[in-house]
């Protein structure tokens, strides 16, 4: 079963040594980890665009995973990276198990409002809103709730953790339970106690 | 045929008012527009918490759409609404055409390292990175390519639009643009010249 590794660390100037350590976690629950610079099934059109040549690959990888995991640490503002989503959502879409994890534990409204700083102001019911007069979103949730819906409904778990910034693209707890979910979802027989251990 | 209007403006106070006014631009290009906030097609268990029961409404209310316009007007970051975005990825998985427009014209890369200000620094190879080590996508676009590259992939548009902040969330000069070439790649008969006029 093959497990598509979505999140921004493709940023990371490291992200190769990423990609191992997430193959590795996954290869010990039985699953193939499928990073975004990996090499794509089919070869995009070499006439197109950069850009539009890692869209289809993108979209091949996707297509070709039993499963999605997405990094949802929040990045650079309160949600996370748009691309990411992107891919969370279009899974779903497939009708395919995703999770998700964030090494960022505070909530949604508590990340908006610390953001938005003084710009923050009630309405006359009580609810928060920016300064352009848009309400934040207070359900208690990681994200936007489409996020966690899209993970409840297809039946996958998020998981949470408070890491230190210097821990925050690079620490895998969180990805691992993930991983472990996904495993037993998907039915993978897990290895032996012994090994695992 | 139906048009799913994704988009953040279900977080402001005049919501309603917006969704009439989009409503009315699709039904004169021949079109129903279909906001979040519409009764859904059918009522989600109303035991599921508030979020859950929202999540399931909109999922419900895309796929009982023909094609989708989204809001990608950047929201509190240098992207656009994570929601938004989530269900663009999904409405192109399901294979139907997806359109985008932004009212902040900007490219992503600029309003990225305008955002970053002084924590933005040059790697070695002269990309720009942030002050996490993460690198800013530099493919002269409007937001992360995934958003772009699944408009182009469905066979959509992308309009964008310059508007002054006040005008920002409530314009829709390039949600029409949208609509109307919606309107065409769907192949609805379009109002005569005389009274479109």
């Amino acid at each position: 079963m093959r497990i598509y590794l979505a999140g921004p660390e493709v940023f990371l100037a490291d992200a190769a040594a990423i990609a191992a350590a997430k193959r590795a976690i996954c290869a010990a629950h039985g699953l193939i980890g499928v990073f975004p610079l990996d090499p794509p099934p089919a070869a995009p059109d070499p006439a197109l665009p950069d850009w539009l040549r890692i869209y289809w690959a993108n979209e091949a990888h996707i297509r070709g995973c039993d499963a999605l995991i997405a990094n949802l640490t929040p990045f650079r503002g309160p949600s996370a990276d748009a691309g990411t989503v992107y891919e969370l959502g279009f899974m779903r879409a497939l009708g395919r198990p995703v999770f998700g994890y964030s090494n960022i534990a505070q909530r949604f409204a508590q990340r908006t409002l610390a953001a938005l700083g003084g710009h923050a102001r009630r309405r006359a019911d009580g609810a928060w809103e920016d300064g352009e007069g848009m309400a934040v979103e207070e359900f208690d949730r990681h994200d936007n709730l489409m996020l966690e819906g899209g993970i409840a409904a297809a039946g996958g778990s998020f998981e949470a953790a408070e890491m230190p910034p210097e821990a925050r693209w690079h620490d895998l707890s969180a990805f691992a339970r993930c991983v472990a979910a996904a495993a037993q979802a998907l039915g993978v027989p897990q290895a032996s106690s012994t090994s695992s251990a």
